[in-house]
This record gives structure tokens, sequence and C-alpha cells, in this order.
């Protein structure tokens, strides 16, 4: 099966396509300043350019990790994840805490989908 | 590939087969009254029926990664995994501490398995 | 598709082939005395080693979610990781902060490849 890979960073790839699955890379804002509903509306809209350029698409996603570094953001997170996410086509999700590397950002989302 | 989706809930599905490979979302235990061994095996017998939903079975399980909100209740977890998982064909897995989104949820298993 | 299993532990096998795709598990160092950059370089050694048992490589990595105890070696590490990874074939990936099972383990490392 045919690898393809896009906009890689110096450490990792944002975007590596392996047959008909696409392996996006955990993402966070780039605008940090945002509480966690734009940093996570910022994520959202980037998957979906980062999944357009892949040939695929929001109603494609297979499984999204997404980490919170406050448990208690998964509620105002979660508002505009289901604003976002195709009702008919919602991937598998898990949701945990943790730290992140900038301590500005509030989320990281990495998703798997479909060609 | 065909993608099936299988009890979807409002922010997500608990099952997603895309062509051979199955994902089911992050479990926790309905029954959050329990203790980690209590709730690991609520986990295990949803994933079970998940899994079978999905023409696909513990046998298949191709990955796992695991949370505990406590990394000293890894041990008993364990207990219960391996008393449930099929000795000649363990999954890859991974399991970490982390705050989970019920406070009173002691552990979350996510796993990728083949259909 | 085939599944093929490797290096099994009482608890997880340590690789899984499921047709084109390799799931290894989440790997920490052997030698647990040594500082962040050295449990990093084992735990890369121990991936080339099991990729290629199963007939992958370092250049066909896809995905890899990294743990570390302390978001603060994430720059340590990546030193470490940006040696070993191929530059033209970057995988996705995603690092956070958890606490593993081992209290000296410093780092923990889970990849997708394709074979």
């Amino acid at each position: 099966m045919s690898i393809a890979r896009h906009d890689p960073t110096a450490i990792l790839s944002n975007a590596v396509v392996h047959g008909e699955t696409v392996y996006l890379a955990g993402l966070v804002a780039k605008n940090l300043d945002q509480d966690v509903k734009g940093q996570t509306r910022q994520i959202l809209d980037e998957i979906d350019r980062l999944l357009a350029k892949c040939g695929s698409g929001k109603s494609k996603v297979l499984a999204a990790t997404l980490w919170v570094t406050d448990i208690r953001n998964r509620a105002p997170m979660n508002e505009v994840w289901s604003a976002w996410a195709d009702p008919k086509n919602l991937p598998a999700r898990a949701c945990v805490e943790a730290k992140l590397a900038d301590p500005r950002a509030l989320v990281e989302i990495m998703v798997v989908a479909a060609k």
C-alpha cells in the first residue's frame, strides 16, 4: 500500500495516508490566546483542511483521541465538537486529561480517518 | 472501503468498522459504584458485545490503550484483563495514568481490532 | 487479512501485524537508570528491532503516541527522536504528559507502521 506524507515539521508529518487510512498528528491551536472553545474551533478547522488535502473529510473520521489540560474543559470543548461533527457519521472517541507541550494549549486532538 | 458505525451517542460512535479494521470508543463502566476490578469487567464485557456486533471478537484485538486514574490500579486492572484476554492472541497495549471525564470512573479502555 | 503476533509478554504482544499495518506496544526502556535521552534511545532501538521483525522499519512509521512523565523532558526526548527519525518520512505524532507504570520510566512510545 502506498504511503503519502503531508505538511511536515521538523519532527513530524501533520498527515500521513496509508492506503485508505489517514493519520493526522495531534493538533493544537495556532492562536493560543483563545479560550478552549476558540482553540477547539481552530483545531477542527485545521483537521478539515488536512483531511481535504488527503482526499478525506469529517464524515470519514474513524477515531479521535482528545486531550484536555483540565477535564472541566471537556464540556465547552464538546459543544464545539458537536457543532462540527457530522451527526450521522460520528467517530469512535476517547477524551482524557493531560498536560500538553505548550502550557497555553488547552486541548489537543488526534484523528484517524478513512480516505 | 466501506465504513459502518454502531451504537452512536450524541458525540461519538461506540464502534466504527472501516474495511477490516474495527475502532471502538474509549469505554468506561456504566456502574461506577464498583471498584477498579468491577469496572474493568464491565468494560471488557462491553468490548465483547461491541466486537461481536462488528463481526470481531477478543481474539482479534490488535491494539489497546488503557487509562487508569491512579497508576496503582494497574495491577488489579491487569488481573481482570489477563483473565479476559486470549493468551494466544494478545494485543499490543499501552497503559498510562490520566484523569477521566467522570470523577468516579477508574479505568477507560479503547481498542482497535480486526474484523 | 492475516494477523501475526510477536514477542508476547503475560499481558500483551509487543508487535501485532494486521495485513499491511503494524501495531507496536507502548514501549519503555529496559534500563531505567538512564536519563530521558538514554531511555528514548533504548526505546527507539527496540522499535527498530520490532519493526524489522515485522518486515517494516522507521521509514514506514505512520503515527506515534509519546508520553513523558514530565513535559519538560519533551525537548531532550525530541533531540533523540530527531536524530533517529527519517526526515523524509516523518510520522504523525502526539506527545503528552502522563504518569507511567514504572515510576522510574520517563518516556513511553507506541507506534503504528506500514509493513
